[in-house]
């Protein structure tokens, strides 16, 4: 249901709902489609339209009220997101918490303009520039520190954060290995991002394959997938190695409990950082300058994968959380709208 | 057997040996004493006579080859560790690897003089001026650097690394709080070392009685307990806490494995070091020129576990690896020795 060209918003739109809270990897039908009048913006408030969804993996926090940055959803309320969206009435480019829908009201302050670079698409916005970026971002450059020499080890290193990672840690002088879930997405983490090796972590013998990858051990380890990794990687360590725990799809899905073996920290004397990236928000300039500029001189890339139609989150959410999807999940809602002349 | 006061060591001495390899908490029966013949020194070495003999945890490690910075030892091989002695010949204090034995041949280089204030008992060179206290000094000047109000936590806060901690951290302004084994400990950790509260880790409900005695979380731990322990005070970290892993002893007595649960660190935003006190030694000058001050001036004080005769060191030992110890371990091996008249 797109906006009415002869002018104005619709009446009535479409949103994506919380049918019930998942139990584990979210699956489909714990998501309902449907309709629901087009909110009017009030006093420092406006009416944005939803085009481009990003799907992110704290929103599966929200729907059991475990994550640390959003307050908590209940059945029935619309689910959170973020998009690309432009501002009604002006077409102007911005990103916006919209939730799951095709419009939304957002206070005039929670919306930031598009910024990216002429060439890079603008749902870089929502990856490698937006918040996905700046988590990497602060994980390198904050967190692992890598210097000329080090590996530096990424589970889920073919992911919004996990794609710039990597390649911000090879960019830093470091050997960038990707422990990710398939053949196909090893091949991209070599091919696509850079990486030195990649690991197969549906092999039963990643452990061996993550030695033979990284003989001086691992200076740098980027977590964000399931705890048997992390305990893989952290046996791996070098002494003085440094472990940065981003993502526990674990606690996300709410199917196990990651641990890490403090036997090998302590052999280590390694450092572990928690990252929440709401702690972080200081390095947004410096980063988006930084990060914008490698993207504008293509020495950074992105991967995506689109999904079109509202209708398609829930499916993309669910293979997103059980670690299917290969790049940053991007929905597309609604074309965009040519911007007004003024 | 002490030395023959007629001049001259005696030919024989006394040594305990590692009977066979301990499982679990060591028991006295892993050990064995035995005479063997008093070596002698060659060029650029020393015979030492001990005086008193320091047990200390990470000679756990060594009986099964898993200490991080001594080698294996063997069954048959003479148990290692490190004492306040004496040079025959010369009746200089020293601090030497002399092993659980009588006397013992060490390289010149290898002994330092021992260095304590003149109101302070020479066995302070084994603990809180010795290893244990430069672990403490590492671990709450390095790695945990409370700042005033914080709430540091000490498990095994009345022993050797554990006393001196708690205290380090308290006259840097922090609320120091120790986690102990019994009713005794907690009145020793009270009343002796001055921490704000003490938790008895035997009682059912301490993490509730943790939660009491830490109501603004926990900024700083010291981890020298089980894991249980571990797990525990990490579910109370305030955002932003600091936990140093600083001896395992499940691991020591390979009794378990620990664990720290991934969730709480990365909730709090923590920082978890490992902590071997052998990368920080560089501290050492300046560790014995302040904490030997804060001892010479009274303001910290040490809390020993006297044994007197080597034959009670296997069972001293168990004692302290079963966490039954009450302050630093020391075993009087021998008398001292005038020191000749030059």
């Amino acid at each position: 249901m797109n906006a009415d060209h002869s002018g104005g918003p619709p009446a009535v739109q479409r949103r994506i709902v919380l049918a019930r809270r998942p139990r584990g990897v979210p699956v489909e039908a714990d998501f309902r489609l449907e309709t629901a009048p087009v909110p009017t913006p009030g006093p420092g408030e406006v009416l944005v339209r939803t085009v481009h969804l990003s799907l992110d993996p704290y929103v599966r926090g929200t729907l059991t009220g475990r994550d640390l940055g959003h307050p908590p959803i209940h059945p029935g309320d619309p689910v959170p997101g973020r998009a690309v969206a432009q501002v009604v009435g002006t077409g102007a480019w911005v990103v916006a918490e919209t939730g799951w829908q095709e419009y939304a009201v957002v206070p005039e302050g929670a919306v930031r303009p598009v910024a990216v670079p002429p060439q890079v698409p603008r749902t870089a916005a929502l990856g490698a520039l937006g918040t996905p970026g700046l988590t990497a971002y602060a994980a390198v450059t904050r967190l692992l520190r890598p210097v000329i020499g080090d590996t530096v080890v990424v589970s889920s290193g073919t992911g919004a954060v996990g794609g710039t990672a990597g390649q911000l840690a090879r960019l830093a002088g470091a050997r960038a290995v990707a422990v990710v879930g398939g053949a196909d997405k090893c091949r991209i983490a070599v091919e696509h991002f850079g990486y030195a090796a990649a690991v197969d972590r549906h092999d039963p013998s990643w452990r061996e394959a993550l030695a033979a990858a990284c003989p001086d051990g691992v200076h740098g380890y980027l977590h964000m997938a399931g705890g048997e990794v992390l305990e893989g990687v952290a046996e791996r360590l070098a002494v003085g190695g440094r472990v940065v725990l981003c993502g526990l799809p674990d606690h996300a899905n709410e199917t196990g409990r990651t641990v890490l073996p403090a036997g090998a920290v302590l052999r280590a004397r390694a450092v572990v950082h928690g990252l929440v990236v709401h702690d972080h928000l200081d390095l947004w300039p410096e980063f988006a300058r930084r990060v914008g500029g490698l993207l504008a001189a293509g020495r950074l890339r992105t991967l995506e994968e689109e999904h079109t139609g509202l209708e398609a989150a829930p499916a993309a959410f669910a293979r997103l959380m059980s670690g299917r999807n290969i790049g940053k999940v991007i929905v597309h809602v609604a074309p965009p709208e040519p911007i007004p002349a003024p």
